[in-house]
């Protein structure tokens, strides 16, 4: 039975389902000869690890695993220390950060060890920059760069496995073109059927589909770098308030985004929020894409990417799906690990 | 350097374009520390491979694969005994099934091979069946169940790649629905548009997308065993000729097929030729799809495939590409090959 050390940041949301997945999946990995041992869970606060005496060899266990689900479930805001019983694990709170790149630095050393972050944080990237840098065996450095091949796109659609397929039948890839916010999605598709784009926002809104400030989904930000943004700079958090945003920032915006789309569909197109990839470049922002394409197509928040190449000329391989979704991402989450397993010893 | 030894069925069409991509990622390959290593290649009158001594170290040199290439793209149907040169290799006529045996035998005890099918013929299934129970060491037999699971489907789409990602992930599988023949898609959805049957089967013949017995395909034998044909079983070959069939047979059909498009475009479908496999059951034929979902969207000769499992539960995973030609489909064969680096060592 090959053991594979686990330790996950973040245990609401995708963390959360990550967890229950594994412990769905325990005698379906047990069949592949596969054991994920969690030998940590971290929230924003503080962390529940193995005591250092066990590391090797310990992992919490399947009871309590399910009590942190059940915890984070009913008391999503409330932190891990907040857990009645610790099982027979340690809880460490202010230091919590310095001690998972330890655990790091000795699983590292020794059986390897596989770090999920499944927060929306961008401060775990201090911990994961100091996690990777971690100058051990080659063992993990090349757990490493494999880990980063391999990150997950597209709330789990198997895009990086299709294209590492492409590339070593020795087929060159030309372009890639997605629409990867399903948030963005959502909102363009529906106002090219012709519902006014403040109205919109505002629905994506209130089904959930955008972040607490909607500009944190329509400057693009969550998509890449760089970006087209959907609201020009003075309605930007910090020169306009959310309030005074959503009651009268937004509806400027109905105008201009109306004439776009009626331009757009006289050349046959519709407009799309895109990340654009060729060789050369790469952008994100509003595209006119062909309204019979599989992107023009594309309905609600599902997630679309076309991939373009010398085999899939004329028409792109498309992959298609679900682009949101806790559930969706912690199975893409559980796939990527069980992806790794090459790098662990029996 | 890794030597992954390969013997080539069939080098027309798809095999022909497969010599030319291993040529081609020569350099690519060595790059990933891999050698793809030719030591034989049939048609269907002839094996030409390297002499018994060698077998273990040569292979068919780079200009003599070239020479294949450009012989098979001249003379199609001419037989490999027809080449003016053998290199240093030899040629088996009439004895060259029992050769393919031996040399998989051998191989298969030392280095292991891959076999690869790229013939449209049923005969070589003896051939195969019996590479495959060759009592030989664990290294063939683990070879070969790998190989069994990863067949090509869908002209080189990934869809056998991104099925083992979903189910790593403890996602189950509840419903596939495919389009998976060009033909039949593009005559569905040509149909679609309103043109009589009869004249879309004639148009994809004359575009060459079809057998020379359009039949052939429209019997859906191509796509699996248990299938709706598309023409009563009194037009089938044996019974019909095939000008009798295209000047008269066919048009009786038109029809039929045009009040079954109008019937399902009341419940707001389209028809479709499709694959369903569901836990329970598998069948081939004449399907009602929505009209605005990935499969009733499609056009022309795409494939299109849709996978409905817990995660991706109201939307499909949709896996979508070109559904024919012989240089994509040579890609995804040697995508294939590359996936079964894994099983031979350096």
């Amino acid at each position: 039975m090959k053991s594979i050390p686990v330790l996950l940041m973040g245990c609401g949301g995708v963390g959360r389902d990550l967890l229950q997945h594994i412990l769905t999946c325990r005698s379906l990995h047990a069949q592949q000869g596969l054991a994920l041992r969690v030998v940590g869970v971290c929230d924003a606060k503080s962390l529940i690890a193995v005591s250092d005496d066990d590391l090797l060899i310990a992992q919490l266990t399947d009871p309590f695993l399910k009590e942190i689900c059940r915890f984070k479930a009913s008391s999503p805001s409330a932190p891990l220390s907040d857990l009645k019983t610790f099982d027979e694990c340690v809880i460490y709170t202010t230091e919590s950060a310095e001690k998972v790149v330890e655990i790091a630095s000795n699983l590292g050393r020794s059986t390897g060890l596989v770090v999920v972050d499944c927060t929306a944080s961008a401060e775990t990237i201090g911990i994961l920059t100091r996690v990777v840098d971690l100058d051990t065996i080659p063992h993990i450095q090349s757990f490493t760069s494999f880990a980063l091949d391999s990150y997950l796109v597209g709330a789990g659609l198997p895009v990086i496995t299709s294209l590492n397929r492409i590339l070593a039948s020795g087929d060159y890839v030309r372009c890639m073109i997605g629409s990867l916010s399903g948030t963005l999605g959502y909102v363009m598709s529906e106002v090219a059927d012709g519902k006014p784009f403040s109205a919109v926002v505002k629905e994506a809104k209130s089904l959930g589909y955008t972040e607490p400030d909607p500009r944190d989904d329509l400057s693009g930000m969550d998509v890449a770098r760089k970006v087209e943004s959907l609201y020009p700079d003075k309605m930007g958090p910090g020169k306009m308030s959310l309030e005074d945003f959503l009651g009268s920032g937004l509806p400027l915006l109905d105008e201009d985004v109306e004439e776009r789309i009626k331009a757009a569909s006289l050349r046959g197109n519709v407009l799309r929020y895109v990340c654009i990839i060729t060789d050369s470049s790469c952008g994100v922002g509003i595209q006119e894409v062909p309204k019979d394409s599989a992107l023009g197509r594309s309905k609600g928040s599902d997630n679309v990417l076309e991939i373009y190449s010398r085999c899939y000329n004329k028409l792109p391989l498309v992959i298609q799906g679900a682009g949101a979704g806790n559930d969706t991402t912690a199975a893409g989450v559980l796939a990527d690990i069980i992806d790794l397993q090459d790098l662990f010893s029996s």
